[in-house]
């Protein structure tokens, strides 16, 4: 039995969040459902993907993370349960859940059994329809293997790679947030040695990496390492993204000196 | 007793819901709050009332539905408790619940009673002041009849109507989603038979009705039955909205071949 | 033990609130987060300070408040533990909290012990590292000597001063609501006497004080004592901020006759 479900959905700020959870508490009174977050860029199954590795770890084992990015919803597209690090993942196989694949002990492919779905199913709201269900009647101490059949691949997630040659690394933004600071793809393990370094980004260059936003001026420039392990760019009180005026996908050039 | 109260209001992201909520726990600590949506447009009640009525169903029975868009606050239109469908509906009685009419067992108009209310009474913030505790005593297990009298009437909702001649039928746009999505006021029982439409929306002309959004290619405009069982106008992975520059009272026609 | 922890933060949209209720979750199962607001405007701290000040009260006593406006993140700034009037308040000492001074029983400054913290801190997410662990601890019963040492200043709140000449009361814009009302910094107590006063915003002036939005014909601009006590500049059914194409900080005069 799991205590929490949580939710991440590109469906923003209106009721569809909330007809999710009255379908969960219609099922599972009991458990409890925490938002991560709804405002995922529309149809942006990589951005999806990236929110729920920065956040899945932090809730406790056993919680169930419902993903809802799904522009082919009501297509030929399956719905899964991924089962991985002692967590459940529910929702669209689409690429949200590729980057699981080595980590998963188990993966079903839904089969939408009427018992565990709303009836009729709409072709434009699975999440209310079928993920939310799946991921209530799961959270009550429903069989996994109720739910479909076993499978051992998932469609690929559509990440950007880094391209590393000598003394040069190259990544690109691969997630803006609420402040306008970049996130690129570009993690510690890549760049192990971050001395005397320069970060090229549109036409400005920025020497190193700092420790904290606040060692620059208010309004600067600067790079440093993310609450997510990978290299940002920020404006000490300010939006890199207004300032740079980029968006993702935007080339990053690490130039060791 | 009640375990469920729902909020729908226009306070958007200020913090106003929170309010609501610390009210609500204040008084009955064991009542659970669901955010349905806080971001009908300002001062929208029938958008409010469409809201209300595509999620209240998903809510477990006995479930208090909230809600407040109220540009009269303060003035001299009143509260109401509704019961209906084994739900209760809490708010302004200025057309929010006026489709409501004809299913519902008992209406109270509610007469403030200090016991139930904040003191003082701010005339700008009832939902903090009255419909709140309202709800959380109601939820607490205090009667309906305590908080008012019972009356016969609601106001009505402002919805308008669909315009239904030999093969022509005049709806227009009620709603428009977060996907920019174009909800129509034309439902499955006003158009039986789908074969052979088009349906004409500024200078665009849709042919038929398509399952699912992936049924056209990207950025294609579409036709469908939405989860509301509404007709909808779309945009595969695109905003119908913008691509239409249209909004909310636009025309929408379907003629039969 | 305290049952409710509040969250106010200027994370807005973003997936940081989830994983903030993640980390508490973990350590506190039991604990309900109520979010008031993360649309703070970014780095505002200020307006955190006011929208606390005009919520913290609707809470039942003994709730956590948890308030992260936090420019400094990172910097030798420091973290603290306010208890005053029945509640609890942790977050950045920025500013946030020095309107409290007077009121506090404890201030308590965090020293981030390793077994109240998530390892490692990170110097850009301290909500997530240091704050929500530390509220989580408290919450489930820990003492509030354990987190850190006594100390018995907090960093001044900036906000505005009122100028009180005689028949001329001089304040500002401190506040935009999502409706765009506009909330001053002039409170009842300074103005006693409502009698026969004009208001002056940019170049409009407004005739007295009105008693709710709908005593004004739709569209036309007043002055009312809003739901936080403070005069308010606002438009019936429309936004005050948009017709007066002003902003935080701009001056409000009041003369009387």
């Amino acid at each position: 039995m799991c205590n929490i479900i949580t939710l991440i959905t590109d469906f923003g700020v209106d009721y569809y969040p909330g007809v999710v959870k009255g379908v969960i508490a219609t099922i599972n009174p009991a458990v409890k459902v925490i938002d991560i977050t709804h405002q995922i860029r529309s149809y942006d199954i990589s951005a999806g993907a990236y929110v729920l590795e920065c956040s899945y770890k932090y809730f406790p084992k056993g919680s169930i993370h419902l993903v809802v990015v799904d522009p082919g919803v009501g297509s030929a597209r399956d719905g899964v349960i991924v089962e991985a690090e002692g967590y459940y993942f529910i929702g669209p196989d689409n690429g949200l859940f590729g980057w699981l694949t080595q980590l998963a002990n188990r993966i079903i492919k839904l089969d939408n059994k009427p018992e565990y779905c709303l009836s009729p199913i709409d072709n434009t709201f699975h999440a209310r329809d079928i993920f939310a269900p799946t991921a209530a009647y799961l959270s009550s101490g429903v069989d996994i293997d109720q739910f479909g059949r076993p499978v051992d691949k998932l469609v690929p997630t559509p990440l950007p790679r880094v391209e590393v040659t000598k003394n040069i690394i190259k990544g690109e933004i691969i997630y803006i947030d609420h402040f306008g600071n970049l996130i690129t793809n570009i993690t510690k393990n890549i760049l192990k040695n971050d001395a005397g370094i320069n970060i090229k980004i549109n036409n400005h260059v920025i020497d190193g990496i700092v420790r904290c936003y606040d060692d620059v001026k208010k309004g600067e420039i600067l790079a440093l390492w993310g609450s997510s392990g990978r290299l940002e760019i920020s404006v000490n009180q300010g939006s890199a993204k207004d300032m740079l005026d980029t968006d993702v996908g935007a080339s990053v050039i690490i130039t060791q000196k």
